[in-house]
């Protein structure tokens, strides 16, 4: 199990008492005291990596320290503990990851490398752990619990019992068993999904939940299922409702789904917040670069009325306290010495961050030195299948000449990622089905070796020409293609086996741009600011061909295989029926 | 580690679902929310001991369970959880110190059979466990951490080193390392407290802390020590102070000492209570049964001026967050079934007790039987000492007539247990010491065959005339006696030794009365009513004889050999120096 420590205790016991000298004093700063919300003047000493000491009295010195850190004034808050999120999104590994938050002022984040295990299963997973070491922030891991997200309806890179759980969690930096996202499993007492939580609290992990939408009885056989957690709260009512149960609600705010506010407004009226904890899910280059990472977050809950010192809170302390790690998430003798100075504790923009007692940004500056490494994984190309040919996406219709009635997903909307089965009569000339109006083909493709392959037609996708691509598709992340013309798809499938993954367009049978994102497909080795000029131009040509949603137009795809978002949606096995997870077929 | 989970979840499941009947419906209730601080109106259902529903609608039924108890409106509180105390301290046995508390409603205790473990060790330990079993009431045992109280300056009956702590952990409802109250040990990273620390945490033990008075630096290191909870917090300042350095305050109401007003005065300004919880600490028979347990110490908070619903807090869920255990202090899905209806939660006496989904007890009385065992242990004697004489009561001077200057411990007042060393040149007759004004002589006999013994002289203890004496003498529990006669000295150890332990009074050369105390010389098998009349009786021949202290007289000896209240003490050993733990000679 993960346990915060300092290397020599006998050290920071003999610098508490002041019989030698800490490493660091940060004099001159206000505590915003997580315990009691109150804000006061304080000497902070540092021994070990570790608070030694809080000083409310004698501010003027002398301090018993190596160095002394004049914090000028500012407000000192524990460094940012982020409750659920995924480094995947971002389209970075884990060390340009932390390059770009730990200037935010966000030093733990507790995530979970769902997508990379879907693509390398145990070893994926590894990485994600293992190439976090030696940063200046802390990244603590949840394992997956739903590797592939609905068993029997697609083929992901990997499948997760028991077993897998039980390995993982030998893990240094593991804590928790991540979003338990089959809730219809874990509320009917799935042996699968049973056995996988009795093996998380065998080996003493936490339980974190996902349960967006989920109320009343069935609300409760999930909570009595074991994950009291969940991040997936859309809802005022559903927000008051989770708390009222003794569940802990992750309040979200992603690149995507900003949650924070109706949670707000659903919970204010509460008297305690004790179980209300802030989080970022999926948050992209262009946003953390620009916008932020928990401090945005923290940032946002307090413009919809929540109070500062409430807000930092349930950003830090809380989410300790629901991720069970002692020391973590407040300044206060033992605790981490994780710290932030800001001049602002509404906008909170950090000027100067500590992890472990050091300085490791300044001014949104990275001051600290993130080691190169390159992990042999990201050097893998993980697109496991043959280069295919124009004839591989030609949907071969059982009638020669004539109509045909098809299956189709229909988007409610051009921009939601709901669908509901459709039936459309089609036209068939000379062996081809000829689409209606607002619709694509789209085809799935396992890309694990398992040679499986899947291709249907979409209605209100958006896209106007040629043919797009990605092998971020979850939860699978098989190869997903939508287009018009086989040999465009084609192109867009053997560009992407080409690269080892990413993000294509073409049209007229040449490539117009492509994100490579070679590491298992979903992550590029570019750091931030060189991912983010590349994603812009990725957006730009996207939107050119129809893809007009209004964020993120690289995410409309990514969707399309996610057999848990309702109504219908494709794998490489087929039309799934989400509510029942049974197969349709695309012949009506 | 201890664990609260049902023995066939998936039944559980499905209650919660509404699939198959609930085993209970409790309607017509108003559940205090501890999550959010409402208060309204529910049907609670509860499956195989947990909560697996609680319904805010539908009201009106028809409620799918095999009974349903109606609430008549009253409110649902979750079950009492008491955050620190000794069972030894009521003076009865585990099962019949469950009989008189769970009609108050507390259904969850964390004790520390700290004395019984320096009589038996671990032995002690484990009947204190074991002889819970089946109870209608869950007690969790902390493992004494400091046995002896102080190493080297007394013996007890045992010595706990990081191999005892590692041996008890397994029992089952072992949950934390209790008070650790070699404060000065763990602040300086002694060697001995830092295994048995190093072993409680490989154990996934919480550390209960102990800190009378510390405060600043030297309260910086003892928690980056390890402990995070402190009892023994007397004033307001203090209070507070322990609240922002992030320790648990565990604000205590025992039938001695009352911080509970302190506490509150010294914290109420706080935004935050998430680590203040309440305790009893040390309660006796008379208190238990006229004014309550825990709900007399949550009385006591509310009538300080806290929020009935932030006392009820206090005293449920904070506790369980503060001990580690899921599950426990709320009614909600997955909870334990541990509540109390009560017509007001201001007064809060228990109408109805549930444990575990299970009335146990109603308006005041157990009703559910209790199952009369007698453990070996309890039919032991654990007096290991021969029979004595007047003469090992003499004082031997080291003159045979003229003065000597001898090393007394002198108590502050009548009633306090603080007491200083004085130096009193005392006249020596026929090679006896003629006690000055105001003193008393003092024996300390070691009672468990290691021979060892210590006399003395006392000051301002109060008794007047005779003898009286004491096995329960914390914490090493040496058979002390105070006398001016060593011929009724002789006669108050003579009976105690044939009686198994207890308290007794002697005068002329005749027992006036014996409280006995047959188990460990700690507690007796009389039930509450009993032994209320007994002490009675032993108080009142006490106070007789001079013991005038305000609250409870049979508690003046029960301190006397305590080497870790200041200033001097006496053990078997001799005088001890508190402050520096040396011994001082008799003579000066």
């Amino acid at each position: 199990m993960f346990k915060l420590e300092p290397k020599n205790k006998k050290a920071l016991l003999k610098a508490a008492l002041g019989e030698i000298d800490a490493d660091l004093a940060v004099k001159n700063c206000r505590l915003v005291n997580v315990f009691t919300g109150e804000i006061y003047p304080v000497v902070v000493y540092v021994k070990e990596g570790f608070i030694a000491h809080v000083e409310r009295e004698a501010l003027e010195g002398p301090y018993r320290a190596k160095e002394v850190f004049d914090g000028e004034g500012r407000y000192l808050i524990p460094g940012f503990v982020d409750s659920h999120m995924h480094i995947e999104s971002s389209m970075m590994v884990p060390r340009n990851f932390a390059k770009v938050i730990v200037p935010h002022g966000t030093t733990t984040i507790v995530h979970d490398p769902h997508e990379l295990g879907n693509v390398y299963g145990v070893e994926g997973v590894r990485y994600m752990h293992d190439s976090a070491e030696g940063l200046p922030m802390r990244q603590l891991v949840d394992i997956p619990s739903c590797v592939p997200a609905v068993p029997g309806c697609e083929n992901a890179g990997a499948e997760f019992f028991a077993d897998e759980i039980r390995e993982l969690a030998k893990l240094e930096r593991v804590v928790g068993l991540a979003e338990v996202m089959d809730f219809y499993g874990v509320m009917h007492g799935d042996d699968r999904m049973m056995d996988i939580i009795a093996a998380a609290e065998e080996c003493g992990l936490y339980l974190q939940g996902h349960a967006p939408g989920v109320s009343g009885r069935a609300l409760s056989a999930y909570l009595c299922g074991g994950p009291y957690t969940c991040h997936e709260t859309r809802g005022s009512a559903e927000a008051m409702e989770k708390l009222r149960m003794g569940m802990y609600v992750d309040s979200r705010e992603s690149s995507i789904t900003k949650n924070v506010e109706a949670i707000w407004e659903g919970v204010k009226g509460s008297r305690y917040f004790d179980t209300l904890t802030l989080c970022t899910d999926d948050r992209e280059s262009d946003d953390l670069l620009h916008e932020g990472h928990m401090n945005a977050v923290v940032r946002k809950a307090i413009s919809c009325g929540m109070d500062p010192v409430d807000a930092i809170k349930s950003a830090t302390i809380n989410t300790a306290r629901e991720i069970g790690i002692a020391h973590l998430g407040a300044i206060a003798p033992g605790y981490t010495a994780d710290m932030v100075l800001t001049k602002n504790i509404r906008t909170l923009w950090a000027d100067v961050v500590f992890f472990g007692g050091k300085i490791v940004a300044r001014d949104g500056k990275l001051t600290e030195p993130v080691e190169d490494i390159t992990y042999e994984l990201e050097t893998r190309n993980s697109m496991n299948l043959a280069p295919v040919s124009e004839e591989d996406f030609v949907i071969e219709a059982p009638v020669q000449n004539g109509t045909v009635k098809v299956n189709v997903m229909k988007y409610q909307s051009l921009d939601s990622s709901v669908t509901d089965l459709s039936t459309a009569e089609l036209t068939v000339k000379d062996g081809r089905l000829i689409l209606g109006e607002g619709m694509a083909f789209v085809a799935v493709l396992n890309r694990y070796g398992k040679g499986t392959k899947a291709l249907g037609i979409v209605e209100n996708f958006g896209l106007k020409e040629g043919a797009i691509a990605s092998t971020v598709s979850h939860d699978s992340h098989n190869l997903t293609i939508v287009y018009f013309d086989p040999s465009d798809a084609a192109v867009a499938a053997n560009e992407l086996i080409a690269q080892g993954g990413g993000m294509t367009a073409v049209a007229g049978g040449s490539v117009l741009n492509t994100l490579r994102l070679e590491v298992g497909g979903l992550m590029t080795k570019l750091e931030a600011e060189a991912l983010t000029v590349e994603a812009a131009k990725m957006k730009e040509i996207e939107r050119g061909m129809g893809i007009t949603v209004p964020v993120n137009p690289l995410l409309r795809i990514v969707s399309l295989a996610l057999p848990v978002v309702p109504n219908v949606k494709m794998s490489d096995l087929g039309i799934v029926n989400v509510a029942d997870q049974t197969m349709i077929p695309l012949f009506a």
